[in-house]
């Protein structure tokens, strides 16, 4: 029920997701029945063939809305989507759970209800970000702004399996997002834990400075999330901004609004690199669950994507290699 | 003497700001007098104009190059362009300070032998960022990586100081870099950071996050030197990116290669926008004197709009009115 295009866009990508993967799995959605099934019957006017065997609904009565206080919400609104759906995970009635609510509430309630991984100190939001190579996973991605060496350390190892279980990037490199390249550059816990990086079994390859992600030099970028939520919205803002440079630079004169016009194709193509919504959704790395964070304007493809995600990160196991290695580090 | 092309671009961008602001200010430049009389011989062969009589020399046989540890080459060679033309600014022999060499060793020296201003603990570096609107100044970026909430409200004043008198925006708009606009966001040190701000006579209008800087909704951007190098250094390399991405797309049918000889006119002026080095340099703000520090790759270009902006910095008595505001509150 969260999100800013609630129930619509969430019950139109289960729609697409479950259509696109006949047999695969089944979709539960929590929420305000009655809204819901209103979209179910818009689809289905719409002539959409909705496989009802595999989409179940569970009512959650209360909406934590995207201005609510995660903290406050969660124990004023005990009903709401997030809380019932994540209770069903925790319980086994689900093996995974998707939203694009309050990212701060689903964050918090799934470390909450689902509680951490053994050896995890902190679960960890990473977001894949587009390179000249293939993506790279920057992590963290917003949800620790006060760190400690061990967590970098922790976030590192869980990138590092994500990077290796979803995309399928065998021996991940990992890449310290630092002010240089040399090893005692930084600031004190950036320096440190540069140190528990490089004693670590993990693919370690040093520092890399802000100019390398989009270069690519690395396949998990570590920093904590002040800087990984700072670096991630100014990158969401580019595509803006080169749209409203481009249209000053049509508006000068005719020859350029002809150039312009030629170009725009180009560039669409090109700034969609940059739409993270289009990849659909980030995971909560840590807890005993699956947990995909979807963004708030989300739309029915990214939900469907999300839903996949969530899939793939059951089949692989990832939370399992997660406690394998970081169960043994703090055991 | 540092740089990449040292002493050709700096010899010839001297050459091009003395040409171009006749009468208003004499350069001496400082270095192995042989290589730069080579170069002065050089741009005569090719037709320009010297006027001699603004332009003279002074020899420092030792060069810190661009690999150099900053504190061990300050210590080992005392005859640097670097540590000579410095001492010459203290000693009055000179009202300013240009280099495009060793970025970290012509901070420390400038800290080290020109001394802070009275009431400043952190000599910093601000940034002009491009934005939608009017560009911005970055502030820190790049000089202090651990910083206390009263270092912040340093940079807020020196960079405050430095857009209204050098930029001309009346009353600048400060904002504090955070990963949310709500007060209580961030962590520790900036939250602390927060209320120093609020409770000053600094035109102070809050959190901004990543996404609002190219926005351009405030002119004085505050965060530390950790953040401000990693955030710089992405955007530096944001033009590459689109180069290779647009490549592909070039490269992917006849269609497209047409689309994109019509468009590099276009994006060309675009990317230029982002292109830092046009701007040419930073200012070391909080020194008592004037040093302009270039990038490494300086063009002659902006080896100019570097001088011009040191003439600006002792016209506009910037220096004058840090004391004046920061003097007052550590007094």
């Amino acid at each position: 029920m969260g999100g800013d295009f609630a129930p619509a866009h969430v019950v139109e990508g289960t729609v697409d997701a479950v259509r696109e993967a006949p047999g695969r799995f089944s979709v539960i959605l929590v929420g305000q029945t009655d809204s819901i099934e209103a979209e179910l019957r818009r689809l289905t006017d719409q002539g959409k063939k909705i496989p009802g065997d595999r989409i179940t609904m569970v009512n959650a009565a209360e909406v934590i809305t995207m201005e609510d206080s995660p903290t406050a919400a969660l124990r004023s609104k005990k009903n709401s989507s997030i809380a019932v759906g994540l209770g069903m995970h925790r319980e086994g009635k689900a093996q995974a759970f998707v939203s694009a609510g309050n990212t701060g509430a689903v964050m918090s309630a799934s470390t909450l209800i689902l509680g951490r991984i053994e050896g995890v100190g902190r679960p960890t939001i990473g977001a894949l970000v587009p390179t000249a190579q293939s993506p790279c996973f920057l992590v963290d991605a917003g949800a620790n702004v006060d760190c400690k060496p061990r967590h970098f350390f922790e976030f590192a190892v869980m990138g590092s399996i994500y990077m290796s279980s979803i995309a399928g990037v065998s021996n991940p490199r990992v890449g310290l997002l630092n002010v240089g390249e040399e090893d005692a550059k930084g600031n004190e816990i950036v320096v440190e834990s540069f140190s528990l990086l490089k004693n670590s079994r993990l693919n370690f390859v040093g520092n890399v400075e802000g100019r390398d992600i989009l270069r690519g030099v690395v396949d998990v970028v570590v920093c904590d999330g002040f800087v990984g939520n700072i670096l991630l919205k100014f990158g969401e803002s580019i595509p803006g901004f080169f749209r409203e440079k481009f249209l000053r630079f049509a508006a000068a004169s005719t020859i350029n609004k002809l150039v312009a016009l030629v170009a725009r194709k180009g560039l669409r193509t090109v700034m969609k690199e940059l739409d993270y919504q289009e990849h659909g959704g980030v995971p909560l790395l840590g807890v005993n669950g699956v947990s995909i964070i979807g963004h708030g304007g989300s739309t029915p493809k990214a939900i469907k994507n999300m839903i996949f995600r969530a899939e793939e990160m059951v089949l692989k196991n990832v939370n399992g290699r997660i406690q394998e290695t970081l169960g043994q580090h703090h055991g």
